[in-house]
């Protein structure tokens, strides 16, 4: 059995967690709080990230969501997430790299910094410019994405893939921490809210962060 | 013809040339300063950074150094630079990562910031405290990087791969901006004089950015 490290809040084990959601594969999670900077952890992880994977009987750990993504695209058929031609799998991963490293750095990283880190780790309250300055970056991260869902059927071209799953880890967390105006993005409304009825996606909706509450629209269908 | 947009200090720039390099792929350079923020660059790279490739004749735009590496490595069968199980390419893809993220951030891109981006845009002096912290923080990059080397023939195990690529890459240059003391790191020390003189490698290593000169040691096989 699979086991991975994570925390409810970590954008990149949400994206693991909804691809192995898509391929049916088993997991444990196991908690683990990256800024507590745990030493059996890092022995495991020298980077100290989540998520991890590791199944023990096999002997076998995965390091950094990319390479994760990657080992179960290449070893489970099932719900291919990077789909399509070389061209069209170039697409994806620009996608996932552009959420995972750019929305990531100006938007959900700041929130999680802020809104949680800071209350867990600091007792600070959050500074109210820097997260003024991270939901105005959000709203243009979301016309980016309007305009992709505009001429696209999903978010790197004709199939669903990695891309949307991405963009929905990053986009989760950033709502559950109040960062996201949902007002004059309908067509990325539109997505997330059929991303919100997804089987891979609705056990993460129900699942809380200690200290931190989402607001209210958070898992509701309707928002 | 393929064209790969780069800067000469651009590491995954170098990244994805030692991999064209070392599959044999021609490409024609074209000089872009993503600094420079110039529009029609950005209209093609929304995230305005080197490396995009661009084959004009079949219509295909790549972007991102991670989706041009796996673009190459589908595509062209030679010399296979993500090789082994699914097991060995996950650690291939996860040291690809430590380097492009960690050893990037802790490392280069303070170095790039410092020496080269604040002379050219800024005119102004290197901050010698952060320069300071990136060697040394370098000093730790080496130490894990002969580690790994001490009880693996490559940097990511039995067989030469993209993580080697990515090592040298992005110690090359930090090491034309001074960045890098090789006393007392002799298993790494011996790794990158092999990698000196690999034929992907020494076409870059004669390379200059203008205004910005490397240490004598630079090019030298011995050093």
């Amino acid at each position: 059995m699979w086991q991975l490290f994570q925390f409810p809040l970590c954008p990149f084990s949400r994206k693991v967690r909804l691809l192995l959601g898509e391929k049916g594969v088993g997991y444990e999670l196991v908690r683990e709080s990256p800024w507590a900077r745990r030493d059996e952890f890092l022995d495991m992880n020298p980077a100290g990230q989540t998520p991890v994977m590791v199944d023990r009987a096999a002997g076998v750990t995965l390091i950094d969501s990319n390479a994760i993504c990657e080992y179960f695209e290449e070893t489970i058929e099932k719900s291919p997430m990077i789909p399509g031609s070389a061209a069209d799998r170039a697409e994806v991963r620009r996608l996932v790299a552009w959420f995972d490293q750019i929305l990531y750095r100006e938007v959900v990283a700041p929130l999680l910094y802020e809104r949680m880190e800071k209350r867990i780790v600091h007792r600070l309250p959050p500074d109210a410019k820097v997260l003024r300055e991270a939901m105005k970056l959000a709203n243009t991260h979301l016309d980016y994405i309007d305009y992709l869902i505009d001429y696209r059927r999903w978010m790197a071209g004709p199939l669903f893939s990695l891309a949307d799953l991405a963009a929905t880890a990053h986009l989760s967390v950033a709502d559950y921490l109040g960062g996201i105006d949902w007002r004059g993005h309908e067509p990325t409304r539109l997505w997330y809210a059929g991303q919100k009825s997804r089987p891979s996606f609705r056990p993460l909706l129900s699942e809380r962060m200690e200290v931190v509450s989402p607001p209210d629209h958070y898992d509701k269908p309707d928002f």
